[in-house]
């Protein structure tokens, strides 16, 4: 059978190991790169190869940065006392959307998950530790997804965090906003109906 | 409001050229190349960066090739009197796979579209009619969508093909294999009935 050229083959690869991209949509993505000019496929690749070397890793809360300035921890006008914790960097900016914390990060670099060999050792959870006592930390806000391996490392946290003598909150989980009833599976009604709040 | 590093909204701007890629997913592909190796980042930058430089354009046909060999022209065994004229170089993929066409191709590069500036001075017209006749082609088969700028395009080459005395045909339009009637829109229907077949 005929196949695509060898290096069309291997740009298709890449895209393939990008998140829900799979190989219908790599193939049209290399076609439509064919048509792209010079200039544009140059930049785009100048972009990749610099990635890593133009976004950082904050030491401190492992925020990504442009260079050298963490958006956060060197925003003076933020409550250190309070840490939100969150699995990945870019949950910080669907929170920052909302403008309602005012207060640290901490991101773990991904959730508990022994499937995935994500054990404890691999999450941010040494360094976060150390910033609780050195920012003498009063609040953490556990922001973390509402799956298994979520609850699993919420659940693991909010011991950490207790037996430090630290309040340990989780974000509310229930209604979507805007939702219908009708629509609203089971497990979120149950959630709706236990955390329902008097008014 | 919070923005992301300069240089990661650069990267997303480009991934949301790619067809049917949003806001939302250029940002999900972004952050996971946060998360790969700077060996494979510089891979990737690499394919494109040499993208057309390794895959070129028949200059017979308008297929890729990778280098300088085309699979299609340079093929001595394939019919040069049967001509299979396409929109994109992706097709000839596609018609490949079926095993039933031996002759060669013809891609136009677009379809007419007047709406999008598609003119016949932009599709590969007159590189075709040079084909016709240093082929001594018999017959060419259109295989162009089934859209109103695939029949308009699919009509002016029938015209342009039958004024030279050749065998002008389309590909059939009808059911799709193992659909059921049910769910087959009334278009579909209706081409099925007009081009059914006595057996």
């Amino acid at each position: 059978m005929l196949k695509y050229p060898a290096d069309l083959l291997k740009l298709m690869g890449l895209f393939k190991k990008l998140p829900s991209v799979g190989g219908k949509t790599a193939e049209r993505f290399a076609f439509q790169l064919l048509n792209w000019s010079e200039d544009q496929l140059k930049e785009f690749s100048y972009h990749l190869a610099v990635l890593k070397e133009k976004i950082k890793s904050c030491p401190e809360c492992f925020c990504i940065m442009q260079e050298e300035t963490c958006p956060f921890c060197q925003d003076t006008q933020r409550d250190k006392s309070l840490l939100c914790v969150i699995a990945s960097p870019k949950d910080a900016y669907a929170l920052e959307e909302t403008h309602t914390f005012q207060g640290l990060y901490h991101v773990l670099g991904g959730l508990l998950s022994p499937l995935e060999k994500k054990h404890p050792e691999q999450l941010h959870l040494e360094a976060l530790k150390k910033r609780l006592s050195i920012l003498s930390v009063k609040e953490v806000i556990i922001a973390l997804d509402s799956t298994l391996e979520g609850d699993a490392t919420a659940l693991y946290l909010k011991e950490l965090l207790t037996s430090q003598g630290i309040t340990a909150s989780r974000l509310a989980f229930g209604l979507p906003i805007g939702s219908s009833l009708e629509y609203v599976d089971g497990g979120t009604l149950a959630r709706a109906l236990s955390g329902r709040q008097t008014f």
